[in-house]
């Protein structure tokens, strides 16, 4: 089968095998922001045509491409939901292939928070269900950091609740178009000094709130305190700290020993496992591909269900 | 005489009487992002030559006029201080005017807060001045909101502390550059509807942190839990309710009843004031034209000090 994560700003292919090993993968920049209405299937085509020639013939999809500026809209499913609850909400889309595929599209998920709020979440969902056999039994706390961090309490392989906290968005709007940014030097967002980083998720530690620390960066930065190579860490380590402070626990009766589980890109996933333990939690990296397995489970709950 | 505030935005220019009463006032929009280097000269006879023609002499001018991008840069003085350590900062402008006038330049102020980190201000600190009469025993907790809102701890005249919240700024760059912008329709900043700014207060007062607050924004939007006309007053009361509970105290030993007194545009501080008082703190609004009192109260100290 094929596997295919397909976020706002990044398209991810995987071909499986009959087990689930991956066998290839490739990955494009043609993210659904990218991609005009109408215009989905060309680029499914286009991306996986010459697996399907090769006899491929199920496409699983997960991301944003179920979005209402997707392809077409997977309605949210009520959380807590594991593989069986998720996979029976899959749309099956309504597509001539040329390639003779049939395409299956996972819905995402929604909770309700403190004070009844609603959270909602399309593609971490996927991440989790695939990561599920790294954590002990099938439990814990997942941290997804990104433009849009998820926090997700699982338990025995059910996604219970989770939160999203908007530190990555946060921080390229204000390193681009706030005043934060115009003391920073131009360039990518590796740490770079690891220094000014731990000393803003210190500063996230103080009192006065986020709002406060942050224009501490201007001020620290006029008074020739930090560095201007240095600000653009320091601003991600306050941001990251005040996520880090207010982030969901691990499920109630959990082991304390148990880790924190990091699902992200290397870069963002070693910016987060840094300030976790400079806080002094455990916390483990998870599987990158995490992604295609999760959509493998799904696919396996429509063989069992849904296809004669 | 002749008093100027002149911020990053706005520039707003007063004459007054020898009693300090304001004769006429002009505001134009030639704030100092406005200006090109060399520029101001130009400007500020342009705005005052009449004035000047029908005999003021001295010019007293401050706020963002003083920064490395303004005029010419005048040092931050140390906190606590009051108009006199304020007014022995000043710098007179080497500058030969057509018009025949002398230039003060006022200092802003700087900090140190909880950790040890610095905070700065430039402009806010004339308005203080100018509304000492105002506060009771000439003490108080004085908020400014603003794109980088002020609270500053005042006692006996002398400003003793202050901190910034970059609230203002953080709502408009979200507004205008992230995903939180694009489910509200275009308009202006004030209360539409005072319902969903007052849930974004209590939303504040909730745990889980203003990153994750801020996604509830667009969760509410997605779920059609806020009308797309309500959700910038909602982020807006977020932000505001952050702030407040983050906000400095009434100096040690004051009396709970004083008010705090806001000191803003009329649509901000009524932002405010609505939000004080639904969490039963006692406000009062200041004088608007606060800061050219406060260059006033600066010029006096002038004449008895450094002027022969």
């Amino acid at each position: 089968m094929i596997a295919i994560d397909w976020g706002t700003s990044s398209f991810r292919a995987y071909r499986l095998a009959g087990d689930g090993a991956v066998i290839e993968r490739r990955a494009t920049g043609r993210g659904i922001l990218t991609v005009e209405a109408g215009g989905f299937p060309a680029v499914l085509d286009a991306a996986i045509g010459d697996w399907a020639a090769a006899g491929e013939r199920r496409v699983v999809l997960g991301g944003m491409v179920g979005s209402r500026q997707g392809w077409v809209e997977a309605p949210y499913v009520d959380c807590p939901a594991g593989a069986p609850e998720i996979a029976a909400a899959m749309l099956r889309l309504d597509w001539q292939s040329a390639l003779g595929v049939e395409a299956w599209l996972a819905p995402g998920l929604v909770c309700r928070g403190e004070g009844g709020v609603p959270d909602v979440m399309r593609g971490e969902e996927v991440q989790i269900l695939g990561a599920l056999g790294m954590l002990a039994n099938r439990s814990g706390l997942v941290c997804l950091p990104g433009t849009h961090s998820k926090w997700a309490r699982v338990r025995d392989g059910w996604i219970e609740s989770f939160a999203t906290h908007m530190t990555g968005e946060v921080f390229a709007v204000l390193r681009h178009h706030s005043i934060l940014g115009r003391l920073m030097p131009d360039g990518d967002a590796a740490i770079s000094d690891e220094r000014w980083f731990a000393a803003g998720l210190r500063r996230a530690a103080e009192p006065g709130g986020l709002l406060h620390h942050l224009f501490g960066v201007r001020a620290r930065g006029l008074m020739g305190e930090i560095p201007a190579e240095g600000l653009a860490d320091y601003l991600s380590g306050i941001l990251i700290g005040h996520e880090l402070s207010n982030a969901p626990r691990q499920p109630d009766g959990s082991d304390p020993a148990d880790p924190i589980y990091v699902a992200g890109s290397a870069e963002l996933s070693a910016r987060y496992l840094f300030a976790l333990q400079l806080t002094g939690r455990p916390a483990v990296p998870l599987d990158p591909d995490a992604a295609a397995a999760g959509l493998f489970s799904l696919a396996a709950h429509l063989e069992g269900e849904r296809i004669p």
